[in-house]
């Protein structure tokens, strides 16, 4: 064992036992959830061992559909997800969830929420689920998510769904990071411009009313359906369908996953699926550089560079321009 | 008038005249609401400007008192800022208003919503109001935000209130920005567990019960006040206050304003005030910085060795570590 494949690290309190990486890449890449949990705790701890990790990941990427589901909260997120998870094992496929809750910087631990509520694929061992909280880093979700799903797309996961909780920005970063994403929405959770303001309508691949049971589902599909038919939308380009479902009692789901296939094969067949996945690869080649960067400027090491020139910014003695430039000049040189 | 300070440039359709930065600067800083308006939107538009404005803002600023207001929907937000101003008015306070919507990166434009709501006050030359659409930048709030402070603090302003439209992520930001973070909460809102989620419980300096006149208003008082009384403080730190209000009548923001001068004189004895600066300047810095970097890479302009390298991960060629690797090689060259 090579000194740069081992450690014995002590995280949260726990004493942990020596790593080999090649040892924990070919486990996770035979399914071994034990293997493919502890990988992804390397991620969040944002182990040493990672740059290692990803360098023997890397030829076993690039297999799973990354699907994202976003929708406000009371649309039936969690459950929407339990009854996709178990209409995709139905059919066969491995399935990797994460969970990811980028509006709690505090927490570094997961939702137990959203283990209890995936009970139903607890002992299903075609089913990893992870809870990943984002901490407060200039990345963010760019940072920790897309390294998790690279671990799950080499364990050999056909599906990876990403599910955040919250709204807003976190919902658009998503979109950033899956191949095919799910709006869900459902009657009575607020009028359309609501929906149009928080920029879901813009980034949906597949758009499923839940809870098509109650009242007012034919009029949120309507709804939808005329906003789709107003984008612009160029020859050959994707138009987003929506589905029925009843979450709850497992409804419609066999259809979302029809559509969910359709996608993947629309946007394989036109190259789209390469750019999309360039774009994500952009995203996180960047956040690992700016991350590196900010080390070198001192952001996690005592007195820097940084802080002196922050210090005179808010002095009024600098602008932050100039200090920006000065930060740069220490870079170059 | 020197090339550098000058630019017709044209935004959105429109022509505009020709701008001398001294001279707007000076108008802004004599509280004319239209060159304030003016220097606000050369921010927004990221114009080439920004750097001689912002050193010439400089020696000006640090004056102002930087509140951030935050809170679920429907706790009252937007009525409350609007009887603050009321009440700070009252007082003779010059008072600015930024309502930032970091949710809608695909919105250029402000928030109408926000512009109606504020019409007591728009006709008063003692109250600049503006909304603000956070980009979908790499910087989003730490980029433009801190910029549109620095013009209304040497404007005059004696107070800038800082609101978020929408939840998560975006209310740990503006509590980064601000030197007090207000936290509104509301009886009916949902149990405790859901606000400490939202990690709202860790940045408040002042909390707020609105809607004090409904039933449970005195049980989240409760409850706030024993989660507060839970906390961990050093000695001579700040134990947030809790206020009750009904904004919509303008009760009890006499109290909350009397809290913000009281946070402000302990914020400037201790020495935190210039704390919570330098680590806003440092933030600021960064995004610049930063911004400025993926120019270079090619964020703007065509293809690019970020492109190149972004391929090939996503082919499985290379990993993300070792891309961001050769991508900080092109920086330091």
């Amino acid at each position: 064992m090579s000194p740069t494949s081992t450690t014995g690290s002590t995280t949260g309190g726990r004493r942990r036992a020596a790593v080999s990486v090649p040892d924990l890449v070919e486990r996770a890449r035979a399914g071994e959830p034990r293997a493919v949990a502890r990988l992804i705790s390397l991620v969040e701890d944002e182990s040493p061992l990672l740059r290692e990790v990803m360098a023997a990941l890397a030829p076993h990427t690039g297999r799973a559909q990354v699907v994202g589901l976003t929708g406000a909260p009371g649309v039936g997120k969690s459950t929407s997800t339990n009854a996709l998870v178990t209409e995709l094992r139905a059919q066969g496929k491995r399935v990797g969830v994460l969970a990811v809750d980028p509006s709690s910087p505090f927490s570094g631990g997961a939702l137990l929420g959203d283990r209890v509520r995936m009970q139903d694929h607890a002992l299903d061992d075609g089913v990893f689920i992870r809870s990943m909280a984002s901490r407060g880093h200039l990345g963010g979700l760019a940072w920790t998510t897309p390294q998790a799903l690279r671990v799950l797309d080499a364990a050999g996961c056909d599906v990876i769904l990403i599910e955040t909780v919250g709204v807003g920005q976190s919902e658009v970063e998503i979109a950033g990071l899956a191949d095919t994403t799910v709006v869900l929405l459902a009657p009575g959770m607020g009028d359309g411009i609501q929906a149009a303001k928080a920029g879901i309508l813009e980034i949906g691949d597949v758009y499923v009313v839940n809870k098509a049971d109650r009242d007012g589902a034919d009029q949120v599909r309507r709804d939808l359906r005329g906003m789709i038919a107003l984008a612009d939308r160029a020859e050959g380009a994707w138009r987003p369908p929506i589905v029925k479902t009843v979450a709850q009692r497992g409804e419609g789901l066999d259809r979302v996953v029809e559509e969910l296939d359709r996608h993947r094969e629309w946007l394989a067949g036109g190259g789209e699926l390469t750019r999309r996945r360039t774009r994500r690869a952009r995203d996180e080649i960047e956040a690992i550089a700016v991350t590196a960067l900010r080390a070198r400027w001192g952001d996690v090491h005592g007195r820097s560079e940084l802080d002196e020139l922050a210090a005179a910014v808010a002095a009024g003695e600098s602008d932050p321009y100039t200090a920006a430039d000065e930060l740069l000049a220490t870079v170059s040189s």
